[in-house]
């Protein structure tokens, strides 16, 4: 490569957390690097940004300054959307979103923080990637990982994403994995379980806790290349039309139709 | 029908909303009605779940108690999660949401909490309808789109719908609709521009403003549909796998490549 690639670094689970500090040590080693994260966890955010309220941005130094960093009030979407405009001179060559601490495989794409900063980056055409360990704790070893990470990334650079694509990569919590899958997303859900409890006032309150069920059992999927000890790449689209119902739905002839209500 | 469908209602505008009230007041026509709704705006939302706080839902009286319904602390995703598993004795046979006051047309879809709640809907199994009104404010008249919506609610319960698949409805702000057109989400995005200011202590902040820009002059776009004066349906899918490009990304042959960086 001629000159370094900007590389824009953000996650969800805030500036200080374990999986971005890695992110960030594996793309100092393949571009410049500049971080806007969120100063606290976002997880859950799915696609949310901040319409009704301020967002504030502010430098901060961290890590012997060997990256420019600036941490935000907003949701990692947010992040991106400053990052671009408020933040760089020029619109970044790549955005990395991560390391995840925990899946964001198969459904949990629609509710990651993660993912969203990725999609939020492919919709300004910028070639994205979100990471994901599967591992929740914040004391995850993401060493395993780091090569991966490296390899995607690199790989992205010298071949480009199709326009509407980011990659969805999610990582086995192991000590030696297998290698790469190139995967579609599982169909699987929540099977949510609400914890009810009564608050000291004698009022109901509800924690949401589920369990996750994988429905899917094709040996093509995310779900299935994770259990097997591989790395799964899901290539993820933001044009959500369903175009194999259209068809469908004209038989419908909704504009003819009169129906009287029961 | 013999026995009356039973009708989860919400949206992201909060209980209190004209544009869910109109909504109610046509699923009465067609149904049993449960309203299970935020108790407060949460518009950009997008696809969040509250799963690092507690959430609150409680039995509120409103509309002369023509139908149950409770107001949630949290995200309309959280409504209908809550909705199904505590709040409703049975499977709902349709959730419908909105009608939101504003536009969630083309890449809107991703950011719109109207739409979080029906596509967790439909991963739950459930056919389900998300509705707008090309008009933010909310003293926008809501009454031209009462017979639209009904005529797409009864041909889904009529019809049902594919697995997987949840209705995006947007409807024209004009007294005099021509008709309604299936469509795919057009190609088109925000270009932010945020305002930067400071406040009362010196510190900045920014308000997100931005222009919608359409980059998809096709015809049968949900864009055009809109501009030419028709309601838009598009079928939105939650696997956001981009099937097209699994075969270009396989070539890349991830497992062998030795990359030099820089």
């Amino acid at each position: 490569m001629k000159e370094k690639p900007l590389i824009l670094v953000t996650n969800d689970d805030g500036i200080n957390a374990p999986g971005i500090r890695t992110l960030i040590d594996v793309m100092n080693e393949i571009g410049d690097v500049v971080v806007v994260a969120p100063d606290s966890p976002q997880s859950g955010m799915g696609h949310a940004i901040t319409i009704d309220s301020t967002l504030y941005v502010e430098r901060v130094v961290l890590d012997n300054e060997k990256q420019l960093e600036y941490s935000c009030s907003g949701t990692p979407a947010d992040c991106v959307k400053l990052g671009i405009r408020e933040v760089l001179d020029r619109k970044p060559d790549l955005c990395v979103s991560g390391i995840n601490h925990g899946s964001n495989s198969s459904i949990n794409v629609i509710y990651s923080g993660t993912m969203s900063a990725a999609i939020e980056a492919g919709i300004e055409g910028i070639p994205a990637i979100g990471f994901s360990l599967l591992n929740y704790k914040w004391s995850a070893d993401f060493n395993a990982s780091k090569q991966y990470v490296k390899t995607i990334t690199e790989n992205v650079l010298k071949n480009g994403l199709p326009n509407g694509v980011v990659l969805n990569v999610n990582i086995p919590d192991i000590p030696k994995i297998k290698g790469i899958k190139i995967c579609r997303q599982a169909r699987a859900n929540w099977v949510e379980e609400f914890d009810k409890r009564k608050n000291p006032q004698g009022r109901d309150y509800f924690w949401l806790t589920g369990k996750f069920v994988n429905l899917d059992h094709g040996e093509d999927t995310d779900e299935w290349a994770l259990e097997h000890g591989y790395v799964s790449v899901v290539p993820v689209q933001f044009d959500l039309t369903a175009h194999h119902c259209i068809q469908n739905l004209n038989t419908w002839n909704l504009n003819d139709t009169e129906i009287n209500s029961a």
